[in-house]
């Protein structure tokens, strides 16, 4: 995606420890929620989340909306608010950061 | 884009401590790296390079290769090699980790 200055996504990197007996509940939660944001909302763009080889119970969710208010939006909806009450107990620690794009390179697909 | 099984991206998430009085000539160097990856390496599918609201000199880059080959092909291009020489002095600290991914989430386009 290329991003125009007129209309600048708005990116967030959530760093998020999971509760290592709880690893692979709080995936499955990720997926349904991620397949459901980037289906349902149009201003949810991408959610990439990958866990640490080194670390599995690190996650790195980096998060591409097409602007503020597509995720403010998006903290409203059905799925992300089931997504937050299912993992409130396999989180240990949440850490988000605002950033601003340098480059979003990527391919056309 | 949706990883199937048999053909995982490669993903890797970079964590970089910019000198602060040369991110601007950084995030330029990077620019110009990261649009010549795109258009000129099949195996390139994204490269997001953001900066922290809070601290403009804290870049992450989130990068997704087809796979581990394409990435080790990305090393020895001439434009990476050129950024990696015309940073060099530019980055004061360079985390790279490894990861899994969970889910790739993203709009077709």
């Amino acid at each position: 995606m290329d991003a125009g200055r007129a209309h600048e996504p708005y990116v967030r990197v959530a760093e998020i420890d999971i509760d290592p007996a709880q690893v692979e509940s709080y995936k499955a939660a990720a997926r349904e929620e991620i397949e459901a944001s980037v289906r349902l909302e149009p201003g949810v763009l991408a959610l990439y989340a990958v866990s640490d080889k080194d670390d599995p119970a690190h996650v790195t969710v980096f998060e591409i909306y097409a602007d503020l208010n597509a995720y403010t939006a998006h903290l409203e909806t059905p799925h992300f608010r089931k997504y937050k009450a299912a993992t409130q107990d396999m989180v240990m620690s949440l850490k988000l950061r605002d950033t601003i794009p340098i480059v979003l390179g990527a391919k056309a697909t």
